[in-house]
């Protein structure tokens, strides 16, 4: 077993590095914070014996050496950027798990027949540069480089350029690697574990996911002399387009969702109808078929509802990925694992996107979730308890050693 | 009549400073900008042979003597600051019109009996400080010094800060002013003039004006993992209060407006459900029970709209000033100017907000209006004729005269 204290207090130390407001993190892809956590990480992986590897996405892989020269290696990681209001957890407990899984093996002389890397990808979360899974995704040949290279964020500053910027462009070619496996462990960030009182989820599926950016334009007006019958208010645009995602999920239920989280008004000025407004829709469901039934509804409606109102509508497509079906063996490996250690454990489906939701189209991957307080992720309130981390640590490193063959 | 070449020069002069994005102006108040509007204006006044004098919050007033030393000036004017994506004419044709009527005057030699005073209000437009029209609201005893002074921009500096910092606190007193009369030109920012085929609006009344400042709060949390029926989306609250607002416009009409300009989204991330949406509520009309019962009907239902959804409500009133009814005498003297110079004229209801509201209440005022093309303002596209312009201060210059006794 793993050991909890250690890996606690590698998740404090490293929660010091771009705090939040409230508690939680800030430390966004790519600024000075995630370089400092980068370093942090390194200098923690070369204290446990492990070599360091770093792509042209920037992406980390730290080597510890297997047995059979020839054998692929198993990969275990996450993420360790977070939202601009982010927690604690979310993604770092996936690296610094896989971390302290070394650290343990060590401690017990443990060898493998198969060579271990922990992975750190870049950019998981899409907030500063969309799409989300970023790095993930050119590993598994879904963007091009020089197309994620490009991706701009709301400064107009490019992800290339903001790689360079903070030193972490390597040289290795991104997707080069052939892996054996690849697991990834993270919190649940949904309420069903919590609710369900299991220790482990099993992820067998994940959700796919849309994310739409539309434009609404009106005509940038004053409020107080522009009279209601010659307004094109884009504000009503948003509105009528947020109910309208609201509807559709719903009539999805179960397993289906949809929202608005990112919303830009201009000239968003207090005496000025709105003259645009840009925002992006998230639309998700485990269910391809549905999720691309909901999308087109979605396209079709929006449309004729911003004209019913005299405003014009865009939209495009800036992030997706369709519902995956996780490696029946590694699923298996991490059932028995928590069966083996005695955990209560549930099948369970990703509600959020992962960066083993894309690798698993390029090699063979699982995933394990543990609980979260409430369900809350993306918040700076995320909360789990050191058990939890534990439990969830003690399964991958059960999961990854049958895998890489003790 | 006045030199119609001179006075688009100087307003063109004036736009070069603070250059919006699309042809128009950001000179917002308290900028630098401002400040340099604010030399470029003096450096004028002083060449017409006028002496300046500065207020506390930062208002210029710039005196031509009068023949009778106890006689009252009359004041003319309105504001050089402009929204973020303002036009060239808006506040600023009815400094520079007045300025234009004071060399006009120089030219030909006139004299009056009372002193005349040309004046630019500090932020009248309100976006960066609510509420708007300011400093006239504390010369005529609405509000407070420190209040104004401790009003915060998006930022969290203050006006009183930023004031100290361009350079433009005066000593004297706010409100220390007595005036004969006050007239302020200004385009009308609404489409009637145009569509009546009207040179002149004689403004008898102004509409009056609510902000209401509302924030919706639901729960912060993963737009993937959270499931609907746990979701509190104040993105939701947001949409059903902006359909609201436009309901109450819509069966108060005539004469009703309503919208929602200024929408900050907390955080702003694709993939998390907004927590917090803080907006403001402009709501218009220029009969005073009625614009009552609007903000009643608002504060009643808004909150239950948002109860239904799960998410919190608050509001608070941050700008408002009741519907004026201007001096019939200066209303007079504006409509016989424009017969004696043979424009045509209408009687208007300004749908826009004005220092000349707020003097109203300490000063027998009056307002004239000009057309606008498309009667489109707070637009960089705002857009005037050279002649419209002419005309406005023609009409201003022969109001100012008939008052001050030549
Ligand atoms: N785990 C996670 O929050 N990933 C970001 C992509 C998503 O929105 O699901
Ligand atoms: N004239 C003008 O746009 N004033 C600002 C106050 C308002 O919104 O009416």
């Amino acid at each position: 077993r793993i050991d909890p204290a250690r890996l606690w207090d590698s998740i404090m130390e490293m929660a010091k590095i771009g705090p939040g407001v409230a508690g939680g993190n800030n430390r966004q892809t790519l600024t000075d914070a995630d370089s400092e956590g980068r370093k942090l990480f390194q200098s923690w992986c070369e204290a446990a014996g492990m070599t360091m590897g770093v792509d042209q996405m920037g992406t980390m892989f730290a080597l510890r050496e297997g047995e059979d020269p020839d054998a692929l290696p198993v990969y275990m990681g996450s993420h360790l950027d977070t939202q601009p209001t982010g927690g604690k957890y979310d993604g770092v407990l996936g690296v610094l798990g896989a971390l302290e899984c070394v650290r343990t093996m060590n401690d017990l002389g443990i060898k493998t027949k198969h060579p271990i890397v922990v992975v750190n990808w870049t950019n998981e979360e899409g907030t500063r540069f969309a799409p989300a899974m970023l790095a993930s995704g050119v590993f598994a040949g879904k963007h091009e480089l020089q197309w994620a290279y490009d991706r701009e964020d709301h400064d107009g500053k490019t992800f290339g350029d903001e790689l360079k910027r903070i030193g972490w462009v390597g040289e290795e070619k991104v997707g080069d690697r052939q892996m054996h496996a690849l697991f990834e462990l993270h919190i649940e960030q949904g309420p069903i574990l919590e609710a369900e009182g299991k220790d482990i989820g099993v992820v067998t599926h994940g959700q796919g996911l849309r994310w739409i950016e539309c434009t609404v334009t009106g005509k940038e007006s004053h409020t107080g002399s522009t009279p209601m019958h010659m307004r094109k208010n884009a504000g009503r645009g948003l509105a009528l387009v947020t109910e309208l995602v609201h509807e559709i999920a719903m009539k999805n239920q179960p397993n289906a969702v949809g929202a608005i989280g990112h919303i830009d008004v201009y000239p968003n000025s207090r005496n000025i109808i709105p003259g645009r407004v840009v925002f992006t829709v998230d639309m998700r469901t485990h269910i391809l078929p549905k999720l691309n039934a909901m999308v087109a509804e979605f396209m079709e409606r929006a449309p004729k509802l911003c004209e019913e109102i005299g405003v014009g509508f865009e939209a495009k497509i800036v992030g997706q990925f369709d519902p995956p079906a996780f490696n029946e063996t590694c699923v298996k490996a991490v059932r028995s694992a928590a069966e083996r250690l005695g955990y209560s454990h549930m099948d369970i489906v990703s509600g959020a996107g992962h960066d083993a939701c894309w690798i698993n189209d390029v090699a063979p991957t699982a995933m394990i979730m543990c609980p979260c307080v409430d369900g809350l992720s993306h918040n700076e309130a995320e909360e789990i308890s050191p058990e939890w981390a534990a439990v969830g640590t003690d399964v991958l490193l059960h999961a990854v050693l049958e895998t890489a063959e003790v």
